[in-house]
């Protein structure tokens, strides 16, 4: 069987400093399911953390956006526990029913097109490809 | 083998109004290889079309996020037509050399943590749980 | 550098036999390179080929409908090679354009809806459900 | 938290149009939750309606092949809810077990030989080729 | 609905037969209900028992090792029921929680190279191409 | 069209850093695309190769089984670029071609599996669960 979750109580030191963080950062006062698997290798669980923090910062992209982006790639990777959790997250940052109706078409056809292109061998037009 | 390309000279005339609508719509003077693919089965070349001029047109999600989408789904998926053919689409849309980054890096690390929440079995918190 | 490809002249005794129950059974003089390419390792090779020989042989289902449940496949993993020697294989037993149109428009709609009800979190009704 | 499900009596008209189309197409008296999911964006519960139906309707393939072929997908896809309505809809229009049987057999083989085809790195061979 | 799972007692001599020689092999009491499952089409039980007996039986690459790969793909294919089987093989071939910590991190790892790998249009090294 | 690839002479000087501990730590005198393409965007090029340093070095699992699970993630999901280097990585690593062959036929095996389990929607046994 697989690893339980490690509840911030009994967890080694170098975990609670990334479960402090992980609460600082969010705002939040209990870390999610996601966080307490992770910690059963502190290694991994410090280094997905501090890549996240990262990675879904306010950039050139916003936040909003970049948890779209998120949910359309937990969508099309068929992860249920991503979908359900970034799907909040996404709520949180603004997305509305509107949004997340479209983003959801978006994906689909996405999803649909990508295979019309693969399965019918489509070679790329010379005006998309990278120059050599 | 399978089915060549449909050039405009040579097409019938329902898929030639599609080709027209293409052009019009986009401001441009010829289609690109996929709707030429695509022309081979002219119910699924003007479904497709229309599904697609419908999805991406502006809405609550403005068009240059639903290409940076589209673009996140064809990359998981692993679609060398569509990440050539949107990261052009993209482009002309206003993305920078900074967004195609965030856009990858996000993407990148969704896929990874999509992988472990998944192969560790992670149980669904309460808090993200669909109402019964 | 992956393995290379093994020639009939070069190969060993066990894998000409496989080669040749190949060639026997589809009725033609050479076999292709996935073939030459799995004659590296004899053991999976034979496996692999007797596998398939029996998988796709006329049953409950007929050999042109096996073949395009294949391409349907192929094309949503994306393997290049599988999607071109299956549309041809299709070809031979029968698969005409129209046919090849409604296959992928089949195979686009389904990897659609798949994304729209996973990213909507669907709960499975009663209906659909196994019997405990 | 995702968007909940649309039923029909709290449904606007445009939902219950579609609501009653597909009822009324499939010979049925209550829409399965996939549509109530969807019917919280109007506009893709419409579009994916009317692609579905005419994708699926009888022409060069028959809707039973049609079904098994979108069984062979959502399967290979990992959709669960896209596997256990379809398995419904499959055995509706006549798939035996032995045929189940068999459509598992060959979605399996396909998944595996994908596999081995793109892990070996295998050159198209000439034959297979489509004609520049 | 699918087919559901076949006991032991109700099972036909063939199958018997199939779950005898799992039992044996693996040396255990009762199969689980994958095998239980795939009995419903009694050729695809005893080809795919055959298959695995072999591919899995110690070689140049030993049985934790195999099992970790195992997991490593049905992970990245998000199959629950594999994940959790094999975790459990796993786990009796020895995998401790810092290889299954290791595990993930790597399986991780790939799925987001490979997703930058893609979406960026990283050309091959002359290096890296195997030879023609 | 995507961004190029950044070669040394023309990296700022935060790229060369990443790049010249690359080659330090790999003992090799140029770095190979994937790593030049990633330098478009010198964050993710940093936090990419010191996740991919740490995650690949020898610990409970040896470097050359971390590079086989690599490859066996790679292939599952289709990246060319990824198949090639990582297959060079293994080579360089000790995998024999015995070693490729039997790591192929793993992982063909678990995509076939993952798909039987997944189709015939088998319920995960009660002794494979998780506790509660």
């Amino acid at each position: 069987m697989t690893s339980g979750l490690i509840e911030y109580d009994e967890a080694p030191p170098e975990v609670r400093a990334v479960f402090d963080d992980i609460m600082t950062t969010r705002k939040i006062d209990r870390v999610n399911n996601f966080w307490k698997a992770l910690a059963v290798h502190p290694p991994t669980l410090k280094r997905t953390w501090e890549s996240l923090k990262e990675v879904m910062a306010p950039g050139a992209i916003d936040p909003l956006v970049k948890e779209m982006i998120y949910l359309a790639v937990s969508t099309t990777n068929g992860c249920g526990y991503c979908i359900a959790s970034h799907t909040v997250a996404a709520r949180k940052a603004g997305m509305t029913d509107e949004m997340l109706g479209e983003l959801m078409a978006v994906t689909g056809m996405a999803n649909e097109t990508n295979r019309l292109a693969t399965g019918l061998q489509v070679p790329i037009d010379q005006a998309f490809r990278r120059p050599e």
